[in-house]
């Protein structure tokens, strides 16, 4: 390995924790750790991460063909996992997802539905023999697949698609169609070019009869020759600001005719004759919907980890001005405003990691009940993935935007590998559910809450805090410590929830109708969803940080206690508003605050570097020129400019076209 | 023209105001709306605007290449207007600037700044003999010239540039070196391929000693081959976030040598025997940068009115969801969680031209002042054009960026020209000074200010309010009114500014030395920073719009005020913790407040669309399949779409190298 940049090195050198130790904790345990690492290692082997040319100097038809590539080895390597391991579905998740997935693969992968969607639906809702015969054929990779739902005029509102299944029962099979232009699927991963079949979720008609949206397997392509098939219009929908790997689709359908038992059936069913048998409950289908947020609160906290690593290590190397005359131009990072902008970033990935851990048990727990038969804690789990996805996808865009404006010019590279981040994070504020309409969900859940905590009904445990806050009512003295925050963010949001039913009732009383009134006073519900979110994420991270850090060893557990005061303090701060309105928190507790918040800044930051440097983000993986472990951040930048194609003549083509007529006077 | 969407007609068809009258009034009158609309006719007529393949597919060479010929062709067109108008300086800049120059251009100019820099820093610093020389040669477009002046690693910090000029007695030149690879040029626009000739920012050595930066011209490229002249390292930075037509470059010297009257002379000097004479003032060349200042402050207002064009309309277009069972799908636009994402754009768009009027009003009266030696109100500018910079840059970059996730998905593709005016803004936050820095140099001018009128001085105009509030001290009672919530931000600002005062006091009480005490409370001055101008912008667009509708019809005029009132209320709403602490704001004021807002934006709602209409941005120059006039979204969606050279197979090459081994076991 090359040589270290010094200042580097001394950060290292001094940092008053072990790093190996954190790592582990991190990880979940030194196993934990060692099957990550070897993971890693194996897809580094296949050459996963090699691009001949930087993709970012590629046509977008040449970015494809290498995502195709990559994806190609990836999914190879996790078929050799398969056999070696014989291991469940998690475990190829978690080599889709997290560091190495996301990351290695550059800018989307045009594969990943075939694991993340495709195979666990039919999981989900098929039958067991219909199982049997595709489980089978898509584990082994016989076929590709993917999940078509968002439609060109349809994305959140599921209700809303157009694409219908129309079931003949003289031929016993559904007839699929795209009756306008906005019915047409767009932009399920992978549909373009790559899928040779998908799961579509269309409008089910039988009998005359509309019974709502159904899973159906249908083919899209030969599987000899990857021709569409007969009736099936599929082609990709553009460029896009980020994810221009993942081969986003369209398709519309012209009288494709598919068996009946391409309906996926475990739950409602069509009889051959056409008869339309409903389901149990209509809520069982939420079960894929909910992993797959779980799964993207976890990708946050990785793309977090990218970003804060790569800010950290660069702004500990780069040097700036001269605000003392005699002495050299200091680290940026001893700059209090970078400091700002950087550590809390640390102590995100952190909080975040321990909300998705719960959300996990919780999302477990649940699923577990269901199976038994009980739906109970359903609608909780529900409301809590919803405005935990909003909050961790916005939390996180801006997290890594922070850190690629902490970088200056040159976090504006691509070779910084910032602004490719941002695209993949910023997409997760928009898919799988528009983060307002999130908010939003999340918002009735709680007005119900507040509705039967009012009526005098036990709470369910996540929003246990609104029955009691709403009984004591009279506010109780401002507390200045990092548990009275916690208790101040729960009056906080329990304060907003109030008023928006105030509000709401109020101008019901004032003629509206509940869903105008309702609508009147969405920006405040979703405000007080994001209060509740915020309470629920900093009480989880002060309670399990407290007991996590009780095995660690002391040294550590000071600066892991540091890091969550700082995350506390730093939300107080951003919300002094709402604990102005309702807490009794008094000018001087705020400037005390503020200064608590100055002095955690001085003292994370001495171990900032090695904070990010337990992420263990190898290089390959990381990506950037300004994040490297070795901090070469100057060369590395030139040595990425010299593999521009650009630069490889000393004089472009367009100099004789247009440069020199133009000058001469003669364009 | 195409058939208009129904809704998009319906909104036209009811907008309360005369859209034109609107477009008179932003442009500022009827002459000045033609003059535009000719200029831009005669750009398309050029055919700057045409991709035979959308760029965003291209290769970064090939998005290189096609910038250059469509930069030819603006100055092409430039040339003709110099000849048929022979009109000032200001004339090219407006053309390159504002609607059409960098939104024809797409993603970046690599010729801009031969007009924007280069020649404008040899009329403020050359003598009258080089102004002589080299301005025609460069108005010809003889020569192509940029201008270099960051390097690889020092950047906002101009003093820490390590590019030397040297000066040799022996043969009167200047030999150009850079002595580490930190020293190299990097960024400059048009640099890497394009320009021939170059301003060089280095230290000037002469006589043995350092007598800090000047500027000194250079040639970069022979004339007729264009090849690097001997000595000059010369090439591309690599791929970028955006504006990858800008071509910025990095530059290295190796013992160049240029003539001694290449070093512009306008205020230092170096005689031919290398006696150095100094500059009557340092504060001279401030002038170039600030007039690049205001430009911006233009430019974000251009990029936000864009962004919201698209936005408004395209939510007019789309409807989701179905809150009431009876009723069809609502507009988004009809959600007032989507009103409050996209109206106060709209507003931000007059705030910020208002402020930038005035900034480049005080400019001219400043420069004016300074031709005749008076050098007073230079201080104050400068510190009102930094933090204008900072705080209309971030918020342009925001709202632009809430109007692309407020499209969803749809946003999110290229072909919305979301992104990439993103892209455009975004690097707006870095160069020209970055934001952090720039609010901190502000910050430095309030203290001082502050300390002044504790010393019994008066102020000047854009702080007296400091003097004032310092006098009176208590808090007058909370007025609820637009006038009353502008008052409560200079309370807030100045309540800011006298905190930091007292930090920095104490902690140079308690030992620190000034330069420690100013960085421990630097978070708290760039916050109090951006309420000196947060206070500046709500003043300003609140008098001046009171002002500039008196002239306009009345039903205008309703809701010219509307939109204004929107904007304060708004940022009230957003900073009620500052109002809470700094003034005696209630709650029930704030409830006030709140419904007040929503009041608002139920008013403005049904004028939106005639509100962008008015920004009068031609399809071209908006270049949005979301956003253009006739409405079709979803139909240009599905075109653009078409457009992608993956379309035109319907089986890549890569389903043969990689897919189907993978799929048969034998990759």
């Amino acid at each position: 390995m090359a040589k270290v940049n010094v200042d580097l090195q001394r950060e290292r050198d001094s940092c008053s924790f072990n790093i190996t130790e954190l790592t582990h904790w991190i990880d979940g345990g030194v196993q934990k750790t060692e099957e990550r690492k070897k993971r890693e290692e194996m897809a580094l082997k296949e050459g996963i991460h090699l691009e001949p040319v930087p993709s970012v100097y590629l046509s977008h038809k040449e970015k494809y063909e290498l995502a195709v590539k990559k994806a190609c080895l990836l999914f190879k390597m996790i078929r050799k996992l398969q056999e070696e391991e014989n291991a469940g579905m998690e475990n190829y998740l978690a080599v889709l997802g997290g560091n190495l997935g996301a990351a290695i693969l550059g800018d989307g992968n045009p594969l990943t539905l075939h694991y993340v969607m495709f195979i666990p639906t039919i999981m989900g809702q098929g039958t067991v023999e219909q199982q049997a015969y595709w489980i089978g054929r898509a584990f082994n990779l016989d076929i590709i697949g993917t999940y078509a739902q968002t439609e060109l005029g349809h994305g959140t509102f599921v209700r809303g698609l157009e694409t219908t299944a129309t079931y003949d029962a003289s031929t016993k099979e559904f007839v699929l169609n795209s009756p306008t232009l906005t019915a047409y699927k767009w932009w399920p991963g992978g549909l373009a070019h790559t899928a040779n079949y998908c799961i579509v979720m269309a409008q089910l008609y039988t009998k005359g009869k509309c019974h709502g949206i159904h899973a159906f397997i249908v083919q899209l392509r030969e599987e000899e020759t990857h021709m569409p098939v007969r009736g099936i219009k599929v082609g990709e929908i553009g460029a896009k600001l980020g994810m221009n790997g993942t081969n986003n689709g369209f398709l519309g359908f012209d009288n494709v005719r598919i068996p009946r038992d391409h309906m996926l059936m475990k739950n409602s069913k069509v009889l051959e004759d056409g008869t339309y048998v409903n389901a149990p409950s209509s809520k069982l289908a939420y079960g894929t919907m909910m992993f797959v947020r779980v799964m993207l609160v976890n990708d946050m906290c990785k793309y977090m980890a990218k970003a804060v690593t790569i800010a950290v290590r660069y702004s500990a190397v780069r040097r700036q001005s001269q605000p003392k005359p005699d002495e050299p131009e200091p680290q940026i990072i001893d700059y209090l405003t970078q400091q700002h902008k950087l550590l809390v970033g640390i102590a995100s990935v952190h909080a975040f990691r321990m909300s998705a851990d719960w959300l996990w048990l919780m999302y477990n727990n649940v699923t577990a009940e269901l199976d038994a038969g009980d739906m109970e804690r359903l609608p909780e789990l529900h409301a809590l993935s919803c405005c935990l996805k909003a909050v961790s996808t916005d939390d996180a865009a801006q997290c890594v935007e922070r850190c690629r404006l902490a970088c200056g010019g040159h976090g504006y590279m691509l070779s910084s590998n910032l602004p490719l981040t941002y695209g993949l994070v910023t997409a997760a504020c928009t898919y799988e559910g528009e983060n307002t309409v999130m908010l939003l969900q999340t918002a009735r859940y709680l007005v119900k809450a507040w509705q039967q905590a009012a009526a005098g009904n036990t709470l369910p445990p996540t929003v246990s805090y609104l029955g009691e806050l709403r009984a004591g009512r009279r506010s109780p003295p401002w507390d200045n410590t990092i548990e009275g925050i916690v208790k101040g963010f729960h009056m906080v949001a329990s304060g907003k929830i109030g008023i928006c039913v105030a509000q709401i009732e109020k101008r019901q009383k004032n003629g509206m109708s509940y869903e105008d009134a309702w609508n009147m006073t969405s920006v405040q519900l979703a405000s007080a969803s994001e209060a509740h979110c915020r309470a629920f994420l900093l009480s989880i991270y002060y309670k399990d940080n407290e007991k996590q850090v009780a095995t660690v060893s002391p040294e550590l557990r000071i600066v892991l206690q540091q890091l969550c005061d700082l995350y506390i303090v730093y939300w107080a701060l951003q919300r002094i508003g709402d604990l102005l309105r309702f807490t009794s928190i008094s000018e001087r507790d705020i400037e005390q605050l503020q200064n608590w918040y100055e002095d955690l800044l001085v003292k994370v930051r001495p171990n900032a570097v090695g904070l990010v440097d337990a992420f263990d983000i190898r290089d390959e993986i990381l990506n950037s020129a300004l994040g490297a472990y070795d901090g070469r951040a100057y060369e590395r930048l030139m040595e990425e400019a010299m593999k521009s194609p650009l630069n490889a003549e000393p004089v472009n083509q367009s100099f004789h076209k247009y440069l020199k007529p133009l000058m001469q006077g003669k364009l």
